[in-house]
């Protein structure tokens, strides 16, 4: 390796590295490559001054602070397939999915970092066109990606890619959501139609059988939580059904709280495509995911105000009350059936869609 | 699903999940399998109040806070192969390599999230192993593990595990450590021999061809840091050279600060078996990589204090001057061969050692 330069006293010329349109495992070595790699793709989708700083971690002020603030931390990896998908990709899955569970805890976000797994041959055309979407979706919450990392695995250890972000935001002291605060008497409230991601997954994966028009919700929250925190601090509970869908995070929400949820399934929105393809596959669309929506718990006396304020942003439109919370039934959630009929919905249990986020 | 359960008016009887010894895909479905890995693995080795809170982030304070104080955010992935090696494993790694990116800009190391990357068919024993090496590891730092995540990926679409981590820190307002500041007339201090983790990682590979004794160095560096900054906030580059090695670290100090470097080889401690595993397999310990060694840059009045404080920890023992800083050859290191001559020492081009972390 050192022979290839010469002695200080002889001439100095580097030797220009090779075009690469795809990724080859020197991208992964920390040298040269790594570098340009880095200062061609990355930097300049994600380029602010932290970040370009180039040290071991970015540094940054955090000017609103005071000894009231609490900070919100979260991490999430994606490793959703395929790469591409209608309404939507794996970058601006990996951008919202961690903006969002900052927004739940009422955190304004702000500051994300990116690690990068790379599979050895993957097109540099495709990381290109991830890294535009995780850039327009950071641009969209208002989010600065500060610090990132890249490794490449070797052909057959990956499966494209994989990203990993996590994220810091600052929490108003007025603000305290839980899963554990959700009170008899709140009501819940659901930001719209549920199942539109695993769907459009399913249908990228050319799994549905039929041609459908199902866009995936993906969105950043945070506005929307913004919007809700400005007419009701108190807000107790939110949290996006992703994994394991609504069901899901009711029955977190029902156990963390230890209280009963009631919720109308009439109410609860499910877009007509995304309720035909879930009847021919024979799943329930309260276990399917999604990653633009949230249920909120609030009192009830701010119902009024909060929905007015969620529909009036861009990813509350359809913003509606679709139950309740009783001090019955502690831990469980009830499911008021079309029939008429309550039963209980339960977790998810087993895999139903995997690698959906 | 739904029909698994029986009516509200009726028993209500979950099903006992079944004993598993292997990941599988539901453990990645984000309902009953994903809550009982993470309750039965995840939380025992990584308890505490914020982790546990179980919402979509951690809330955490910052009581020490001003508005002096700045936050270090950074992240890594690791994907080193194999799993274990003489000296560490995957977890040590992926605590120590986020904790000392903090400590390289002086950063006291508060907080950690940790994103999995699991493939189906994974042992759960061996996942057992990585956990409690990085809680051992978070206790000898003092990090606390505050936020996780888990994906389970097909079998063939990774390789064992996979593990993100970022990490957060709060920077004294005396403190100002970067690439960039290194100064004329600073010296270089090395905090002990280089190159034991990547043959380490060779040795597990079964590629060294004989019988060696060689255990990664990997380690938390912030006690070190900690104790060099106590006699010296005025340090003004610190680096660890993992990925790319000494050669590569100190390269890009010299291009961030614009100064030439010139290192002495003779004081670059290198141990006798990593010497000979490198000749043999014609490697330069420079460009190998380390994760429990650093590189300081700081005013010559100072050395003494400084080596002494590094001395008396347990992974500074061994520091050493090993060069010092130049106005001439800007973005330069010049390396003293022991044979007399001075030779331009190039950043690491091309791949040495893929997945070394």
């Amino acid at each position: 390796m050192d022979d290839e330069y010469p002695p200080i006293q002889g001439a100095i010329c580097p030797t220009p590295l090779p075009h690469q349109d795809k990724i080859i495992l020197g991208h992964g070595s920390g040298g040269k490559l790594s570098q340009n790699l880095i200062q061609k793709h990355f930097m300049p989708a994600f380029t602010n001054p932290m970040l370009m700083a180039g040290d071991d971690s970015a540094v940054v002020l955090l000017d609103a602070i005071s000894k009231d603030n609490r900070l919100a931390i979260s991490t999430d990896s994606h490793v959703v397939w395929p790469l591409f998908f209608p309404g939507g990709d794996i970058g601006r899955l990996a951008v919202c999915g961690t903006v969002n569970d900052l927004a739940m805890v009422g955190a304004l976000p702000l500051y994300l970092t990116a690690g990068f797994i790379l599979e050895e041959g993957l097109d540099i055309s495709v990381l290109e066109r991830v890294l535009q979407s995780m850039k327009d979706a950071a641009q969209e919450s208002g989010i600065l990606i500060v610090a990132g990392d890249t490794k490449v695995v070797q052909r057959g250890k990956a499966d494209g890619l994989y990203i990993n972000t996590a994220g810091f935001g600052l929490i108003d002291p007025r603000v305290h959501i839980s899963g554990a605060n959700a009170k008899p008497g709140d009501i819940v409230i659901l930001s719209g139609s549920v199942g539109d991601h695993g769907i459009s997954v399913l249908q990228a994966r050319n799994e549905l059988g039929f041609a459908a028009e199902i866009s995936s919700d993906i969105a950043p929250l945070n506005h929307l939580t913004q919007a809700m925190l400005r007419v009701c601090p108190d807000i107790h509970v939110m949290r996006d059904p992703t994994r394991g869908g609504l069901a899901t995070s009711l029955n977190e929400i029902a156990r963390q709280s230890n209280v009963g949820i009631v919720i109308d399934e009439k109410n609860v929105p499910v877009k007509p495509p995304v309720a035909s393809a879930c009847e021919m596959l024979g799943f329930d669309p309260l276990y399917i995911a999604n990653e633009g929506k949230l249920v909120a718990f609030i009192p009830e006396i701010y119902a009024t105000k909060v929905l007015d304020s969620m529909r009036d942003t861009q990813y509350g439109e359809s913003s509606t009350i679709i139950g309740s919370v009783v001090a019955e039934h502690p831990g469980k959630v009830l499911l008021k059936t079309g029939l008429g009929s309550t039963r209980i919905l339960d977790s998810l249990s087993g895999e139903l869609l995997p690698r959906i986020c």
